[in-house]
């Protein structure tokens, strides 16, 4: 569980410092939905203004929290965001929906603000009812608590089995001045989204309105959040949302999210989406190595998708890793497995930029050892062409340990 | 590896007596094609006359082996099948064409049948070259050591991280006559056949023609070898074939798989088959339990399959039951993503006969401790009712442990 086991070996060395967000103030608590000796409960307020967009799972089943913030975004804005860990509130039928109707209308009143202004995540257990009390009873503390400067407390609320808290920051050019981006993430199991990780929160000062946000936040989740995978699972919580303070009066009158003033913006924020995707996966179930997996010759982007979630995906490939195994047959059987066109006799394969196999066969200048190194380091690239156009799309993922099977055999007990 | 591997706890007590079948003689020797100390390479030697029927995988990285049965299928007669293990022959371009080439010459010149009737299997390492020398040299002596009681060599020729030799044998009255039909069959990783499991031979002395024969075999494997999966991985070999020997007379000038006289026939080879494709996932790599998954109330048959696999390949649903933890919760995740249509609030799900919820939440009658006497039993028992419509399926798996990840970080080594 959180808090007992090893950090993951591939955490970063450091929590990075975030800067305040004029606009947004965090308080975390020890609210007791599940864990002991560690803050559960998060609460992010912002000023009136704040405009907000989100994605979520595209899982049928859906949870509770996840049906209101669809709701409440089509108002576009936002004034406080209510996050607990270690209860997912997913398939608790009515008493669900209850819990989440009295947990915003209580952060509502606390607040000040609309209830069409909350937004809300739970994430952990599922099927488990979730007392609205345990949060609605810390309310008053958390709000004597906000503070702009505790993003490692709020990171650190969130976490579930995560072995680190996980966080980016980010600053561009735009309308003249420095806007800030902040985010938060937490993973670290169940992650194969169809859309973000469990649960992600971006906040910044810049001064944009809803469809521009969501239009951002789409096309930044296009091949980061929706690119990498743990364990091909896809939770029924996942959300990533993106709020904006407009504190800084950057951005003001921009009605487009293809607006040329925002390049600078926009690259800034997929870059920091793609931080916190990395560090969902550098903290998977168990991870020992982070994997980056280029395909390449698909027919078109779509299929190189699947393809490489095909191959990130398979227990096969993953337990190969784990064992610092070149197998690289594994990968073949993989591409063959995606459904996508594949040319056999034109595939090739590399291994930490050694190639491997072409033409349908292990190269005749490969041998095992030129990729031993590559296989015992953190970090394996892969890189696949299937041989038939030019899709191509990268994947990130982990490997398969014992450490997945001890977390998630046990993860209730 | 297969023999120092302890055999899994959910193998059959023993081995079955399998008959004699008229018409088919075995022999299986040590042709180090890479284990040592026991036989990998298998001849079956079949009459004049014998007919042929085959489903392989549908994978687009096939081997050169399946694209070899595909091409000698068209003939619907068959004299040979040589098997090798240690090595699948697969991805090894021009070599391994070659090599298939070569072993069904000599098969053909050893037996004295056509090429055409030869038919070819070979399960192991994916991208390695097979020397068709390995197979060829030991044709004299296989020849010279054919015998028709030799199934249980023949099972066991056949394994790779198989812990136990797979068989089954069944008999029907066909014309007034009881006819006998054996089958084999290996796995025991990279089962998620999307026709069958790596390797099936099935044989009977039934007077069949080919395509009677194809037909009845594509019905047999639709409910059984298509709806396993041990690791969600599809093989490059998948390979099952029946062989008719027509010995018996029985069955002669049955023209269609819709004759009413194939009943009995038809019944026995289904449960045949069936028991095949439950000994694999018995054998599935480090199963600790054997998993039968009802899925019921979906849009059609189809769709309950789909939401059937997406549950029996959730990483998350075979590390709680390796973990005998009642985690229904993971199974609404699975149902989710299945991408299938479902009514969370209509949902309900059994475990081991107890529903544990119902209309999208914990069923108010049930209490884990009412499932854990069955959680903690070899044979786990779940049902899924996803509320929509009357479509339904049955899947089995196993569950995920330790030692697949044991297996499979050192498969080669």
């Amino acid at each position: 569980m959180a808090g007992s086991a090893p950090v993951s070996p591939l955490a970063p060395t450091h929590f990075p410092e975030l800067p305040e967000i004029d606009g947004v103030e965090l308080a975390s608590i020890e609210a007791g939905i599940k864990y002991r000796g560690r803050p559960d409960v998060l609460l992010c307020v912002m000023v009136p203004g704040t405009q907000a967009a989100g994605v979520f799972t595209r899982s049928l089943t859906a949870s509770a929290p996840v049906e209101l913030c669809r709701a409440n975004l089509s108002g576009g804005s936002a004034r406080a965001l209510i996050v607990n860990a270690g209860n997912a509130n997913a398939f608790t039928g009515k008493a669900g929906l209850t819990s989440v109707k009295q947990t915003v209308a209580g952060v509502a009143k606390a607040v000040g603000c609309d209830r069409k202004e909350v937004f809300i995540a739970s994430t952990g257990v599922i099927g488990e009812p979730l007392e609205a009390g345990k949060i609605t009873d810390a309310l008053e503390r958390l709000c004597g608590d906000l503070k702009a400067d505790s993003w490692q407390d709020a990171a650190g609320a969130i976490m579930t089995t995560d072995t680190f808290a996980k966080a980016a920051t980010a600053t561009a050019r735009l309308d003249g001045k420095t806007v800030t981006i902040n985010g938060i993430a937490k993973g670290s199991g169940m992650i194969a989204p169809d859309m973000a990780t469990m649960l992600s929160f971006v906040f910044t000062d810049a001064d944009l309105p809803a469809p521009v946000l969501q239009t951002l936040l789409e096309t930044a989740t296009k091949n980061s959040f929706n690119n990498i995978t743990v364990d091909s699972d896809t939770s029924t919580s996942d959300t990533l949302m993106l709020f904006a303070t407009g504190a800084s009066g950057a951005g003001s009158g921009i009605s487009e999210a293809s607006d040329p003033r925002l390049k600078a913006f926009a690259k800034a924020l997929n870059s920091l989406i793609m931080d916190l995707a990395h560090l969902v996966v550098r903290d998977g179930e168990g991870a020992e190595k982070f994997i980056t997996l280029d395909v390449q010759g698909a027919e078109n982007d779509a299929a190189a998708r699947r393809i490489g979630l095909a191959i990130a995906n398979s227990p096969l490939v993953k337990t190969a890793i784990a064992g610092e195994d070149a197998n690289w047959g594994r990968i073949v059987m993989a591409v063959g497995k995606a459904g996508e066109r594949a040319d056999r006799d034109k595939m090739k394969i590399w291994i930490g930029g050694v190639r491997v196999a072409i033409r349908g066969q292990r190269d005749p200048a490969y041998r095992e050892e030129m990729v031993t190194g590559h296989m015992a380091s953190r970090d394996i690239a892969l890189k696949v062409d299937v041989g038939i156009g030019k899709g191509k799309a990268t994947v990130w993922t982990c490997d398969l340990t014992h450490r997945y099977i001890d977390i998630n055999a046990d993860y209730r007990s």
